[in-house]
């Protein structure tokens, strides 16, 4: 018992074989399978591991977006579109023109932000998901390719997303742009909006959250409950700390716009929300879901069966990775004026 | 590789200790490590194991349904209401009046059908839930106390339910009424509205699913994923599998009205979904979710940090039980018409 009276009891899970499922899609069970067979062959970072300074972090760095860009030119060969290289207040972004540009909705564009734990997938590895996300809602994609650690820590990547922001939002109303991200994309989204608020400033028209990375803190149930069982995003403890401390900085991991889940949602835009049940950050988006309902925002949550963290962004050829970004981009349809 | 040239490989999850997260309520936190302590004390059914006969089933029911009564004073005192015992069509139902009974919905009635895997909770242990249903919602439910094994397997529960919304709906508009339910009695309501579109009769205004019993074959990833984690339904293996077969009969686990995740869901009502991050039927609960916004069914899904199956009906003391059935209230009264 604790100084309460509460009891504090741990729950003892045995060690278990995860089958890949036949719940899901052919697809998508190649690419589970994928996942358990590379970890089975020890790929992937050591487990704990995080690098110790700016030279190791670059590294990896490099290896790891290397490997995210690998797949470019597959997700070039079945979502053609184009892409143009512009600075917008000083920030390098991507303007991405999918070839199912729909017409009828050229008064609306989206901004995106990458995942990648605020420290991988900057440069040309940022654009995969604004290139689906793009293709499933025949608007327009400026991909922002913020700042990142070990240079830039925190508060550099919101800086980067409110100037561009600003800029976009001059050229047309706010309501007809939506704002959306995967991962620490997802919790830069949630950080853009606080920032936002907090300056008394407009917020985008609707949000759509794919896994989002609310809590750097740690304390989210689903970081032990699905640590080994997600297959993207393995384990927090390393790694995925590592990263955390890193753009965390001197504001540290429990400053709201670091970790939004402790922030505050009132006034928020509507929101979607898309995490799976493998998902390592399926209590970072249920909780943040959550706290926009109280809050009084209109929300939507999607749970998609056995999907790991931001896989629908992996498995592109999956029609779950479909389904996820159709009902992105019809939340868009639904909620932007424009 | 299968046939297919699909690889086949298993994940590998080596053992863990959970701890009760701190990020639910403090009352939720006790839930959770009371269930932990019971474990570890060795309490519950052996793993894996299952009655072999019916007299086997009826000691095991009968020392289930004591502890689940055992909840019942504290239940009373914390929602008070009155409980009167009714035949509707020769099936036995309560009558649940909560003292919050709302004037302004006279016209409205829930219709709850209790969980307990099609075996359990029968007579006076059935009705916690309704219980709660009625106080958050302020409206009279009727709860059936509906036929079960090891005498009546399907489809006496079926055709119980069937009987019964069929009387209460000469009274009042199909439209006015809700139905709901949790784990088996999730599964009951998806299969009278199923058997009620296949005879062509109206359906409920709207329905709420509580973590529904919906894939009695256990191919739901979360019964291997939550296997152990989830600390009020454990493992499918053994006492659950044996509680569908039982059930199913002759007809098989795989007939749609048995696991309605086989079911086809286009016509149906505007529909609610409850279920949490430590659910073993999480998975069963975002199929159907998903099979139903596929048909173009209104449907809502919420999902609750570290919540294991259920545990809002036992855990009715925790702010996240309240807000379970708030929504649930909620839903019931955007939708329902009378």
């Amino acid at each position: 018992m604790d100084d309460a009276g509460q009891i504090q009891m741990n729950r003892e899970i045995p060690a278990k074989s995860l089958k890949t499922p036949t719940t899901v899609s052919p697809e998508l069970q190649r690419s589970i399978s994928g996942m358990a067979a590379a970890a089975a062959a020890g790929g992937g970072l050591p487990v704990g591991w995080a690098p110790q300074n700016a030279a190791e972090w670059k590294a990896v760095i490099a290896q790891m977006d290397a490997q995210a860009l690998s797949v470019a030119p597959a997700i070039k060969a079945m979502f053609p579109h184009t892409s143009e290289l512009r600075q917008i207040a000083g920030v390098t972004v991507r303007e991405i023109t999918p070839s199912t540009l729909d017409p009828a909705k050229a008064g609306k564009l989206l901004v995106h932000f990458h995942g990648g734990g605020y420290v991988l997938n900057g440069g040309e590895a940022s654009t995969g998901e604004a290139v689906l996300g793009a293709h499933y809602s025949g608007m327009k994609v400026i991909s922002v390719d913020y700042r990142m650690p070990p240079e830039h820590p925190f508060p550099a990547a919101v800086d980067d997303a409110v100037a561009v922001w600003r800029v976009l939002r001059a050229d047309r109303p706010a309501a007809a742009m939506g704002a959306f991200g995967t991962s620490a994309g997802g919790g830069l989204t949630l950080a853009l909006a606080l920032k936002l608020k907090e300056l008394g400033e407009t917020l985008p028209g609707a949000l759509a959250l794919g896994t989002p990375w609310a809590d750097l803190t740690g304390a989210s149930d689903s970081y032990q409950v699905n640590a080994h069982v997600d297959g993207i995003f393995s384990n927090f403890d390393g790694f995925g700390k590592g990263m955390a401390e890193l753009y965390a900085g001197a504001a540290g991991v429990t400053h709201p716009l670091v970790s939004p889940v402790f922030g505050e949602f009132s006034g928020f835009p509507p929101t979607v929300f898309v995490t799976g049940t493998r998902d390592i950050l399926l209590s970072d988006t249920v909780r943040v879901y959550r706290a926009m309902r109280t809050a009084g925002v209109t929300a939507r949550l999607e749970v998609h069966e056995a999907m790991s963290h931001a896989e629908y962004i992996y498995a592109f050829d999956a029609p779950e990775s479909a389904v996820a970004f159709q009902d992105i981009a019809q939340f868009f349809d639904e909620h932007l004026k424009g």
